[in-house]
């Protein structure tokens, strides 16, 4: 199978990688407690005012290539290609992208090794890729085409109300689980 | 249709960019002629000894930037879009990325403006995206599935023993209509 899967929010903790910067820079701030993330992008989380400094924060050097990798998510994916999958990194760009695009290549590197960057594909519209599943933690990902792909939501607080299946790494075998059930639910489907 | 557009060797003038950067650093040496170019990759045209330099150059900062656009390149593309045709520009990184990525990010907005950005598909596979036509110089693009798009080789010195149908901007209309041929063609299949 085609396994395309997502970078922040599943391979990448961007919530965490957040919080930790934020804290940082603003020591005598509340920070957001992540289990009460609402909405998907999270300066919607934070009052209005903060938006333009979590967006600074966001787009300033080495905050995509500091994020830390979400637990159980690099063993999986290895796991899912030792399984004989084809896996693919299917990524969106941040709309300030100066530093993003090539720190999540090297993020990449660091995290999954050089091999893995023959293995991104960036591009802010997912539907144009080819792919037998796509694990994203995106509530819904559209863009101009109907997808050939089937959506696995990967969990996270801001997509519980979701209506596709969810996953999460903290069992790999549960992604595989899942992989392989679409994968019998299409051959179903053919038939 | 969804038109897919390489950006090195079709928008972005990557030879003429190289020799440029190559006369501006070593003005003693000699200069490729680049109507006598046989080898894809630019490297392979130069004497062995050369390489490491060459690709020095090729992954040094500013280099992707600055590339000068393809003659009637910039047109062509919006006129594609004006048609009623998706257009997506699909390129590959060099293996060198760290300049290289973020740099043919900025060269789409520095040439086509900030909303191109969105139209950007970065990938080394090809063959994962979907698409009617993809317009690239590279005599044969591969990869790890077979293409849905059917490749219009985009003329250069170095393809013309390519045995697809090949192409260039000097008339944009000869890109329009080998895009409407194309598509004649696919609806005459399905028939």
């Amino acid at each position: 199978m085609l396994v395309l899967v997502d970078q922040d929010g599943v391979l990448a903790d961007f919530d965490r990688g957040f919080n930790l910067a934020w804290q940082e820079r603003f020591p005598h701030r509340a920070v957001l407690d992540l289990a009460l993330r609402k909405n998907f992008y999270l300066h919607d989380d934070y009052p209005a005012g903060y938006r333009a400094e979590i967006r600074d924060i966001q787009a300033s050097a080495g905050f995509i290539l500091n994020l830390p990798p979400i637990p159980g998510a690099l063993a999986a994916l290895k796991a899912l290609l030792d399984a004989g999958h084809d896996v693919r990194i299917c990524t969106a760009p941040l709309s300030r992208f100066t530093n993003c695009v090539g720190e999540k290549f090297q993020w990449v590197v660091d995290h999954l090794g050089p091999a893995w960057v023959d293995r991104i594909v960036l591009t802010k519209d997912k539907t144009l890729v080819r792919g037998d599943v796509l694990i994203d933690d995106k509530p819904a990902v559209t863009g101009a085409l109907d997808p050939l792909w089937e959506h696995l939501v990967f969990e996270a607080p801001y997509n519980v109300a979701a209506t596709s299946r969810r996953i999460n790494w903290s069992n790999w075998r549960q992604v595989l689980q899942q992989v392989e059930l679409d994968r019998a639910g299409r051959l179903g489907a053919d038939r």
